[in-house]
């Protein structure tokens, strides 16, 4: 049945303007200042009073993933559900491999664990270990059949996910010739491994040496460094989870040198900051993330770099672990606490309340960070990503002026703690439809298990110009 | 009469779709897959094969202005249709004062220009020359009254149009308390003056002087300057006509710190270059700018702003002067030159042709510099710059793949040469409407004199979130 | 007769060795381990124990000099005895231009000031006020007569002593063909008077906005654009009494950037900071110089400045007024406290302690700063500036390791408080030769009026190299 | 018996004037107008019309070096014999270590090596190719009894010399704490790793692949890593044989931040470039170093560099081949070329001939660069570096302005080609003393081998200040 949006604020990354939008078939097919039925039936969603965005796109999301000898406490279901509670409506989730098996094992796992439980659309970057003539022959199905257009290189983590530099650069030269973007965890490793070992040498045990083991001097050194292999390959990369300003100027640097570079931030570093790993009773082993929380200062590099455009994505970087049972594993040693938080639900509401409601960014700037570009740079616009005739369905109805307090006990993740737990927040997801279905209506769950399609994406394009093929 | 345009792509700074648009009152009501009349009488235009974006607005235009003892030929009537006739369709037009004499008079004289000649809507900014205790008295006026919300402070130009660094200071800081942005031509006029005086004296009176009299050095130091005193004053900042390299510095450096800052280049920086006035024959003196066309290497740089969001918009800068009867002024002595040249009709099909058809810039980022961020800017948005439900109906029908030459023979503009003569372009302005009217059909003038409104704009919003007022 | 120092450790910009010191006509004749007499008859110095170093030379003095009404109160008689308690034996002295009369009667009142005063050598730099066809006509005559071959513009103190940047860029044309070196006080004098009338008219009249009134920002923009000049017109600059990091960067980036820019800092922006200022009963009034005191991180900048050759030298900027009677015309209104301090005496003191001593330089920069840079930036190498065979015998024996504390009480400034009261400084002048004839002697003065000379200076060498007229 | 060098011109790091010198048991005991010997025996060496100046101090030379399969060319004889005509008194050479194997053996071939052939001074550097803890308990011993106080890291030659981060940085806290000063190969071999293969795959064997396999980015990407690495550990950084801009700009920017880093560039960076490669029959093998020869332009940046203490040193990286024989190991394929050439000869030469009669650098800086600096930096001062009482009369007597030109015809190193063959310079070594012997008189050999003395040198001093331990 059609649906029709009535009287909400339609907000787009470059538009805010009263009209009501049609449905037909999961997609917009009309956005009118009245839409006339003209006796045609349709359900009515009266948004009056309310924003109208495109849903959310989560570019960063770790579910049901192995690390450390445990695996992330929320999967496809629980996860999807509450990224749509939090106004997200499409993930990319990163599939892990294994050297020395085939890539189509790893996707085949990645395909397991998500078809019969996500509620929202999803697709998969692909996580890349090394880079050998058996992996380069598989590349081509990986973004031809699968839909698969972003690779992700990992210069931290060493002994473990860390790849040399040689790996990194032959990913960078790879995916400009086969179309895809890289994404890169930009931490030296071999700093961090040396300060770990020289920590827990001297008795430093404690979750706050997690961050005092990876300063933002090694952030930006490996930054700088994956910009600079960038440039000389001619190639595009996509820097992850930046936390620090040492990071933001590297980024900076390089763009206004010509590379094809992008930045991503999370919420966490946009709000939490390094005190909060001091907590006492080992709770500081819930703000575990790589790279760590900074120093407050860094929040404002942040956030400037949104305004600005020198960062120009917000991920969620979700990989939540329980405290009790799992983020435990590391007392006595920190370097033993599961990394990662849970995120996904929070990541739309503090942009929203942080950043537009305290006039960091503009409203339109919002819905770019965190659902437009994310849809243009990994080739998922402009089905996703946008409100506009032609494109899906994915809605958020959204209450602007709602106070509310973020808290595990009502959050929908299934970890037993909330990172933002106590922070007030302005403004509430009300309803969320995935290609034209509720999913959330008036703040319930409504979808159902499964419906969650996975998307092909299209492969990166330097110059994003929808309309060149048309031609 | 109702207008449907069918079958168009729609294109605004964000999305591109195909999609019909349904004009009613001058306003745009609907956009749909489909615009269903039900046998309501509507006029269809078929846009078939064509784009179709909001129309562009020109920042940056000096009509029927007095210059150095004569009169910039194009006026209101000349320039707003050639404005038309390129796919333009607001100008804001500077308003010159006089020191001494009462704002109002020369708002009140730019009026009298306009009023019965423009096709299309225009505004005006508003020059300041000196700032004392009478000026400050009649500003507030000048913006609630007639909602001219950006002033024009001028670096260069010695003795005639320069103001002071307390001149400039003070602006800044009047403009941010009453909500203003500050505009500035960024040259050190003491360096000019000096190095012009030089070049007389050692007997060089060519119009590539023009050029050797104001190296980059001096746009990028002004530029510096005045954002430095920007950032002192916290204030907002848009520097007009950006030619070089040097000044594309200095906006980039302040603007990751945090400076309020903008920059616009025009069509003539990115396309023509210091080798131009060495042409035989006085022909030079057509390509006399201020600032000066630079060496061809600039043109890279000012691609790459425009790109990366170091630079933000185009302005036109159109001043145009007939080759024959007024830069003849300027025969056996360059400084007697008029500058300026005629830009103001082909300043969108430059940025399209140069710009996205060898895909330095993108479709949605060429609708945001030559019209969306202007309206942004300058207090017009979303009445105009965007394609959206409840704006103007200020529409191009453009046709993409048309290829054609620039020439004066086939030009709208008054004067009697074209600064791009004979420059192959793609890309052509088939349709323009102006509110719901045309004002080009089919590439025909069928509007009216004096139909263009005169635009009250509204004031500066440094974080533009147009729907904070509905809250 | 004859000298010889004997036991003491040699130090130069380059070198430190034990050596005695034989001292013939005021020249040094010979170092040796160990000077062999031979019977000749020879006073002989015991500086066992003692650094010996050549005599320091302050670049930046201001004896006798009008200013606000009021004639600052040091004079060549007590300033020059002061200057060779501290250590330094010779000084440079700004002689004051008015404009619209002859350079040469400015020379003379300055010959006039000095020549039965001076108790150590000394020289002139000329104040630029203005450039015409005059001034040029009698500026050949100052380098080749007067031997003064530098200028000093004003970029601040409107209406006053403010040259526009047309006079800065025409001086630094003319100094580069004259074979002189331009000195600029670098703030940007219209914020400054825009500022400072601003904090009047809302009722701040204490000392503390004399800073408040000149923030940092100003020096930086000033700076920025007098080398930006510099650069243009190929020709070198000297920056004098740098207070803060945002000039630093500015005279950084132009030296990389290869343009022949040199800063001098000075003891008192080493040493206090802005809360001196704010010291209650109009006490701040003694810590006003322009440019003022900054926050004290800048210190920081500037130390680290002068260690990495980011700045090359340390004057004084000596200015001294009495606190009662002269610093006191201010109090009411912070514009009309005279401008300055008493600095000449403690500059090598301070440097030595403060930075030798803390490891913040060695030794041999010490030298380099306070004496050796100044004689070959200002022509006065090899003569003055370091202990050489054929130097003048221009020598300090100094302890290295005495604990004294700085106080007015004690001091030899004609003025009734000293800067730097109460500071503890490790390091003290126990005599002072100047051309072989005793200044001080066992830390008594023993020098006579108006033996000090003047000097004529030799015009500025780009690359020194001082062998190259012999080959 | 005592020598005289009389009627010379003296030239220090800082000083330049005409004086006679005083030699006694090898070391300098008087500098004098004019030495009165009093009827005591002298051997009196005129040096009128000639600059005297401290003996050369070569940082960087690998002799008698295995690399690939052979040896380089040049020992300990000709080695040291080439340098001592080339007017270079000193030269610290590379002592290669084995993965695994105790450094003392290494250290004892070392000694093997040179003891008995040379006949100038030298010290040892130390390789470290990895650090554990046997390493780590080595290295005391190497510091304080072996005198051995610098360390070598490469970040290049991927799975031979090239050391990982980790061992990087630890090497720079390990120097730290013992005093050494740690010096770096920077070049990402990773990166040329895989361009090399790359070329080799793509059928590309000429030498000049070198070049185009390890591009000026990969350098700077590198240089720009260590001193990260260097400012996060607070050690000190000696970056050897700088080629390119690049690699200057990240130096800088460290500098300024205050992180205690050099740059030593070597004689073929600043007069060959990436063209000497392309020369036919092979013969670019000749001019194969790393990193390889650049671009001209960055000749230009590197003497710049040079000027304004960005870097500050000059060393040869002599590590000669012959042409025939060694060099041809390497036809066919690129990779195969022993890497380096014959330098230790021609260093000072072509640093006097075209930086001081160019007018590149001072006289005093090319003193400096050549000699005190590395003196300074390596812990030999003062007992090597300057003409100073007390210090080891290693002098030069040196012609300014004889011309003429290099030539393996004439030179005195091993190797059967020169790689400045046919370049004129002006300037030549006519006498040289090593502790006060000769070594070279009248431009002929007249030294015995095995007469060079091994140096122990003084630990690392951050803050150079000889005087403090007499205090």
């Amino acid at each position: 049945m059609k649906k029709v949006i009535k009287n909400g604020t339609v907000v787009t990354a470059t538009d805010t303007y009263k009209a009501d939008i049609l449905i037909e078939n999961g997609i917009i097919s009309s956005i009118a200042q009245q839409i006339q039925l003209n006796g045609a039936e349709a359900e009515v969603v009266d948004a009056a009073g309310h924003l109208v965005f495109p849903g959310g796109i989560d570019p960063h999301t770790h579910l049901e993933m192995p690390f450390g000898g445990t695996v992330s406490r929320d999967d496809f279901e629980t996860g999807t559900i509450a990224a749509a509670f939090g106004g997200t409506t499409t993930v990319i989730d990163f599939c892990l491999t294994t050297k020395g098996e085939p890539i189509e094992n790893a996707i085949e796992t990645w395909h397991a664990k998500s078809k019969d439980k996500a509620v929202i659309d999803y697709g998969f970057h692909l996580m890349i270990g090394e880079i050998n003539e058996k992996v380069l022959s598989e590349l081509p199905a990986v973004i031809e059949e699968e839909g698969i257009t972003s690779f992700k290189v990992f210069m931290a983590y060493k002994n473990v996910l860390q790849a040399d530099d040689e790996t990194l650069f032959r990913t960078l030269i790879t995916a400009k010739e086969l179309g895809a973007l890289v994404m890169v965890h930009a931490e030296n490793g071999d700093v961090i491994d040396y300060l770990t070992k020289k920590a827990l040498a001297d008795g430093h045990t404690e979750p706050v040496y997690h961050a005092l083991t990876r300063p933002p001097e090694v952030e930006g050194e490996a930054t700088g460094r994956a910009a600079l292999l960038t440039g000389l390959a001619d190639s595009q990369l996509y820097v992850v989870h930046v936390s620090c300003a040492n990071a933001v100027d590297k980024i900076t640097e390089a763009r206004n040198n010509g590379v094809d570079i992008w930045g991503e931030t999370c919420p966490q570093y946009l709000v939490l900051d390094i005190t909060d790993l001091e907590k006492p009773d080992f709770e500081g082993a819930k703000y575990v993330w790589s790279p760590p929380l900074r120093e407050i200062k860094h929040q404002d590099a942040l956030w400037s770099a949104l305004k600005n455009g020198q960062l120009q994505t917000l991920g969620s970087d979700q990989c939540s672990f329980d405290f009790n049972g799992q983020k435990d594993l590391g007392k006595g040693d920190f370097t033993k606490i599961p990394n990662g938080g849970p995120t996904i639900e929070d990541r739309v509401s503090i942009l929203f309340s942080e950043g537009v409601k305290k006039d960091r960014i503009s409203l339109n700037q919002f819905v770019d960070i965190m659902s437009t570009r994310n849809a243009k740079l990994f080739g998922l616009f402009p089905q996703k990503g946008t409100i506009a005739v032609g494109s899906d369905a994915d809605i958020v109805i959204f209450n602007p002026n709602k106070e509310r307090v973020i808290s595990a006990e009502t959050h929908h993740m299934a970890v037993d703690y909330n990172a933002f737990e106590g922070m007030k927040v302005t403004g509430e997801t009300v309803t969320v439809l995935s290609r034209g279905e509720f999913v959330i209506k008036d703040k319930k769950f409504v979808g159902k298990l499964g419906t969650g399609k996975y998307l092909k994406r299209a492969k990166y394009n330097r110059i994003q110009n929808a309309m060149q093929e048309d031609e």
